[in-house]
């Protein structure tokens, strides 16, 4: 008799950090937080228009908005960043109808540079506004047919690497050349970046924590096939949103063993959800992970000032207490009351404060992550199959009704 | 020997059906599209402020949310409908700074009347300004402590009924006086959510419509656990957030056999999140159903001009092709691209227009849905026991801090 298998034993740390550093010299987006960022700055500073339109969906946007919509009240900021990201018609004109489009300029962005909805809001635009050089630069890939089109209109173009994907690609010029332009310090969110590079390739103790979340997910992925992220701040509602593009599209996949992965993200905002979905993860079935997200210091000092209110004077324990305290002290009520239930796996994660590092920081640790968790579920990390049948499908759909008409 | 049990056979159709009639006299959602509107229209009409902001959080604003969002750039509408629902700093300030305070309505709204949230904020507000009769109004319970605030103040208040839970409270005060405030049809809002109701308890094939997919969701409940709404409009960003809530906080519970149980409700949007989740249900684990809502008529005819890009010429088919129709085309494509697949459970809403009755007979039949999923589940659909342990927590952590300053 004869016996051949192709089960895979469970992959040691060495393994897989054996994989992860070669791995490295081919995934683009281990390397983005060592480039110089001389060249957007520079573009940054020559732009003259007040609002910055991003046409882009998916990733090359939603790394994007998670910074912005972290720091931009926290930032005095010049200019105005909008994303036209959807084909929904009322979206679109909404959206449009309160820009000066004479005062804007447009930042197209697609890494195959044939993306269906940013091509036709493109061209809806241009039928609005004549778009030129003066009003109009590209990102895409080197030899997209977007980037024959920027050529053909020297108009100022971008590159987003061939490997680096979209879903990875916010500290490429995805993210920072809109970022730069808008005021935000493109090197200090490098430097977060950095920070985390160095620490989890350099630092055992640091490579074993995210290491062990990262087991510890797969491992149990029948358990717990959910994953929430409940965020303490309504800053990261976009980093949440960020958060379930690259864990699901990444490790939605078929497996080297032709078996169906995939964990299911899920981001909520605090205290806004207590009153939603945690009733759902403290009194339902254990099938989910719960990671908190907290903002050490919102640098503000906005309290709750000593006013009474007749008949609610049961509540003066809240006077004279920071907002920041309370949402913070919510978050630790919320963390006591999941941990004391016993059973439902929940980490920590405070980050420093409403900064560009710290945002960096924490979005570069779940790209690192979210590639520690492929690399145990035996998938590709960095295509995504699963989208191009629908893709087919529209294309079908869309020619056969352009002939009908 | 002897021998008993407790275990629940499969109710059958008969018996639900019998306990809905029977639950329909205690709960109090299902008769509040059969209301009288007038003292909401005529309280509306007094209102001179040009801005409406909300003071509540979850139940008391998420379902007021998503019928603004919906339908807020299809109507001329004069007022301006906004939130303060956290207790994130950055957030109350941002939103504060952009509203002349003088010129703003506030309505408090909180069922228990002592929301923590909810207090702060308003603590807040009258730090800033004198909130009295001319710009306050109140919405909670008859006995509530901020019942005896409104009435020491001669405050105008509305009544939530006892047994009317916040997630199912859109239809009561808590979402009609906001919403005929800034301009919304209410009556329209009650005529779609009567229709269903009508519709649900008088025609058999509607009520067996939705039963039977309420019976295959639990039956189903251990091999797919997710149940996905994938709203193809920006538009239905709010529904979504309020399907989360109601969905979440409904079935999270303990069933009468001790079992935990719970479905985990995700929203997404599409285009959007085709980059992004899409692949996750596509390739990933058969964990999950899908459900997908259309908007059949955006009344929207903006489109796509018949503008040639240089190096794009490809993607001409796009030229001439309506937002609206595109977008459609794309959901088609999805649930297409869905079905092939073959081992994904998959249902279809299309919703009439961006109109009150049609955002209204969606909310309503989820109520409905969510009501049957409960009775089949054997949990109490309508209470929260879950989340009241972190509320003692965190009263205990404030309460000493205040000991300590």
């Amino acid at each position: 008799m004869q016996y051949k298998h192709n089960f895979n034993p469970t992959i040691s740390d060495e393994d897989v950090f054996a994989e992860i550093i070669k791995e490295k010299e081919e995934i683009g987006y281990y390397k983005l937080p060592f480039q110089d960022t001389t060249l957007f700055k520079e573009y940054a500073k020559t732009v003259k228009q007040s609002n910055i339109v991003v046409i882009g969906i998916g990733g090359s946007t939603l790394g994007t908005y998670a910074i912005y919509k972290f720091l931009k009240h926290s930032r005095k900021l010049e200019k105005k960043l909008l994303f036209l990201e959807t084909t929904d018609p009322i979206d679109i004109q909404s959206k449009i109808e309160n820009i000066d489009l004479e005062d804007t300029l447009f930042i197209v962005i697609s890494k195959s540079g044939t993306t269906v909805e940013t091509v036709a809001i493109f061209k809806y635009i241009n039928s609005l506004i004549k778009c030129d050089k003066h009003n109009t630069v590209v990102v895409t890939e080197k030899d997209s047919k977007l980037n024959a089109f920027a050529q053909a209109n020297a108009m100022k173009t971008f590159e987003i690497p061939k490997n680096v994907g979209g879903r990875f690609s916010v500290f490429s010029a995805v993210g920072l050349l809109p970022l730069a332009i808008v005021g935000i310090d493109i090197d200090e969110l490098l430097k977060g970046a950095r920070k985390t590079s160095e620490d989890f390739f350099g630092k055992k103790e640091f490579y074993s924590r995210i290491l062990k979340k990262a087991r510890f997910l797969v491992e149990y992925k029948y358990s717990f096939n959910i994953n929430v992220v409940f965020s303490y701040s309504s800053r990261l509602e976009g980093f949440n949103k960020w958060y379930i593009q690259l864990w699901g599209e990444s490790l939605g996949k078929v497996d080297i063993n032709s078996t169906r992965q995939g964990l299911t993200p899920i981001g909520i905002i605090g205290p806004i959800d207590q009153h939603s979905f945690l009733q759902l993860i403290i009194e339902g079935r254990r099938d989910k992970t719960v990671t908190v997200i907290k903002v050490e210091n919102f640098d503000n000092n906005l309290k709750i000032p000593d006013v009474k209110l007749e008949g609610l004077e049961e509540l003066d324990y809240l006077n004279n207490i920071a907002f920041s305290d309370l949402i913070n002290k919510q978050a630790d009520a919320t963390i006591e009351s999941i941990n004391s239930v016993n059973d439902i796996p929940c980490d920590v994660i405070t980050i420093d404060g409403v900064r560009e590092s710290a945002i960096a920081a924490l979005m570069y640790e779940y790209e690192l992550l979210t590639s520690l968790v492929g690399k145990f579920m035996y998938v590709n990390t960095y295509n995504q199959p699963g989208v191009e049948s629908g893709k087919i499908i529209l294309k079908k759909k869309l020619k056969k009704s352009d002939n009908l008409s």
